[in-house]
């Protein structure tokens, strides 16, 4: 990590006043808006994002280690996120607006006339990531969907990457303003006192966050230890398991380890979908092929802090029982290590992510353990099968999976994540903190959004976005 | 409160194991099973509790003090719940599908072949409340949306109405045999001892309560506080404000001050959405005649633990500073305080919630203070406002109501609720620990499903549930 200029300093206390009190003040400015109003000025946003393109990859790049052509289609993701949750807060969808009339002879006694619409819950903390400083970050997943929900945000910026976090800022700020958003749609904080102030601030009415298990759990705490707990939408760490059948290592063990080396090793292993381990038959060589598809250069991570974390952790695993080190002898390089399934099944080994490029093959001799082993996995975000057609292995993992995790990925690899609706970004703790919720695609909006039923209630006091959808959908009616 | 016989032991430890055990299990077979097939057992649940209907009202009139005309209504509700949820089990809309085609020119990368479907979380537990022994209990609205969903039930049974717990556990489970449903679908524990065991049991997936505000955070924290915390949806307190403008005073406070008497002391005050406190024009005399109408005689509530709070709650109402206690000076009755508005604006007092037949007016000279007091009140499951056409001082409230509650309510009374779709029940704490969700309707089923994503995934071994879905809306398309 190579900063160009000083980092901004921490945010004071006086000025977190502030930059909440502006997100307190625009709160019904925005609830009171139409959402293709927002919609308008998010795609501003998009725009100036992709205007500042190189001036922005300049600072990333000189900040987190990534490459700049990676990084450059992080840039593209961002902006079509923020375009993708514009169409959202454009959409009638959005409201999620029920209308039931009166109705004197409903059941148990009558009812009133009621609507049901989805507002925005109000001023939304986000905590953003380290390893997407652009599509998990000031304006990134978290941001656009509380926007299009029609929440102000205020960021807490990555210290991985300040000058990125404060350049995005005034970037998006410039073009907020211009597009006519109101202040304190968006607000900026640096350091961790005032991130924690911030959630503990009654002002605050729920927040995101990415990034790690040991941060994650200490602001989920706080979150929900406040005097009125709010929701915290965490993602923390997911295992991501990946199960090869005695079939599929059989028809294609080379491409299934090439696979798995190129799903470890891409952007250096820090991806919250990395597959950190994957079980494969005994004596199927699974295991050093994949390891000699990894490069045993040493890896350049995005921080000190998480470099340092990564040496430990491959240490950790190179002493788990019945270890075997295929790659990673360094602690520096990408890392392989195999055990035997029995240590998991009868042993005391637990396996935990590893933040960046190392995982564990777990060789199995009889598949009918599979799916004791997939019982022994927390919470993930994925999991993924290598089968083949009409698998009976593969087939009895089915319920022990979608039990515990947010997708299922069948002969491919969880990384590289479709930013769509139908993509279900979240899973069981730890992978989440809040397991229904997804932090990516349309339905993101839904976590900043909270009902409200209007009971017999004149329709030239509903909110103007509420009046707004019933007269559209009256005249869909008529 | 009498009790007719001893009541129930509190569950083993060893009980407690057997009980999660056989939800455990059940989980699995639920989830495989058709939502049709899942509405089938619970209608037939729902009519078991008509047919021992005069047998479950003799339990519950001699256990909670409640007259039986309202726990005979009570009834008919809790079988219109079942019925209602069990509509949502078999709706296509449980599912919440979501189906996308592969994509190779889907922006920034390839989208691979996606179907989304919402799942049964797992075993849910369910704290049962005081005041619906029926409907709020053993299979009252959390067990109903939990089965509707997919998730098997263990209910901790209120120890204000035992032997209807333990007697209602019975008729539904017979009822579930005989509809062929999987043992372990509903489980039955007595006592805090198996209750908070059962909460932090990996077991267990998810927390439905509604009760007190203190038991309710103690049992939140334990929930949030596991080391893997689960989703609790709990229902703790609401001060339910009433709003009334000096026109709607002043074209008729008489009308306006009988519902207010009605609404606050109905089922003896004990609904999370009584009316807690009223605001109204000072000199108005809503409140002299609001107190007129409340009866002198004692009142009757639930449990001596509640009545023994309720004279707490009522002696410190009356110690409010500026109170003029208009009815319930012997702390046993209904009662009524009135106190200015300035002691809210610029002292120090806090209203909170007093369960029982008590309410606070309090008296302003300003209507352009209404706004500034509305922001005083806590998040709440309700708002009402009484005012009459074109009224500015009701249009200046609404930001602020929206805002803090979950339900708004024009010229009428919070109490009285329509198990409906359109009716959101919850809002933010101390309203409920998760304000996104409500407690009552065909949607309080979302609480307990977790979204799944299945990525190129084989139709053959999609669950059950979600292959029938795709077929018929296949079916449909062509």
């Amino acid at each position: 990590m190579t900063t160009t200029a000083a980092a901004p300093a921490d945010t004071t206390t006086y000025d977190t006043d502030l930059v909440l009190a502006a997100a307190d003040a625009a709160a019904p400015v925005l609830a009171a808006q139409e959402g293709a109003e927002r919609a308008r000025w998010m795609r501003t946003v998009a725009a100036a994002v992709d205007e500042h393109r190189a001036e922005l990859l300049d600072l990333a790049v000189a900040e987190t280690c990534l490459p700049r052509a990676a990084l450059d289609v992080e840039v593209t993701r961002t902006v079509f996120q923020l375009q993708h949750l514009a169409d959202r807060a454009a959409s009638p969808e959005l409201l999620d607006l029920v209308v039931e009339e009166a109705d004197a002879d409903y059941p148990v006694a009558p009812r009133p006339a009621l609507v049901r619409a989805a507002l925005p819950i109000g001023p939304v903390l986000v905590f953003t990531a380290s390893n997407f400083p652009f599509a998990f970050s000031v304006v990134g997943n978290d941001t656009a969907s509380a926007w299009a929900a029609g929440c102000p945000v205020v960021v807490k910026g990555n210290p991985g990457h300040p000058q990125l976090s404060r350049r995005t800022f005034e970037v998006a700020v410039a073009a907020l303003r211009k597009a006519g958003a109101p202040d304190g749609t968006l607000g900026h904080l640096t350091g961790v006192a005032a991130g924690t102030a911030a959630l503990v601030d009654g002002r605050i009415r729920a927040c995101g966050f990415t990034g790690s298990l040991a941060g994650g759990r200490v602001l989920f705490d706080l979150a929900v230890g406040r005097p009125d707990p709010i929701p915290f939408f965490g993602e923390l760490a997911s295992l991501n398991p990946v199960y090869v059948t005695p079939a599929a290592a059989q028809a294609r063990v080379a491409e299934i380890a090439a696979g798995f080396a190129a799903s470890v090793t891409g952007r250096g292993g820090q991806l919250c979908t990395k597959p950190g381990v994957l079980f494969a038959p005994a004596g199927s060589g699974l295991a050093a092929a994949a390891a000699a598809a990894m490069s045993p250069d040493d890896v350049d991570l995005l921080t000190d802090r998480i470099a340092h974390a990564y040496q430990e952790g491959v240490k950790a695993l190179a002493a788990l029982p019945g270890a075997t080190v295929h790659a990673g002898g360094a602690a520096t390089q990408a890392a392989l290590v195999t055990i035997p399934a029995a240590e998991i099944l009868f042993g005391a080994v637990t396996l935990e992510e590893c933040f960046g490029p190392a995982a564990v093959v777990v060789e199995y001799d009889d598949p009918a353990d599979l799916t004791a082993l997939a019982d022994r996995i927390d919470g993930a975000l994925t999991a993924t099968v290598h089968g083949e057609p009409a698998d009976p292995v593969a087939a009895a993992l089915v319920p022990a999976l979608t039990e515990r995790v947010g997708r299922v990925i069948w002969n491919g690899w969880p990384t590289g994540v479709a930013v769509t609706r139908a993509l279900h970004h979240g899973g069981p703790y730890p992978a989440s903190t809040a397991p229904s919720s997804t932090s990516i695609g349309a339905d993101a909006a839904r976590r900043w959004q909270r009902p409200v039923t209007f009971q017999n209630w004149p329709a030239a006091l509903l909110p103007g976005p509420v009046r707004t959808a019933l007269t559209r959908s009256a005249g869909r009616r008529g």
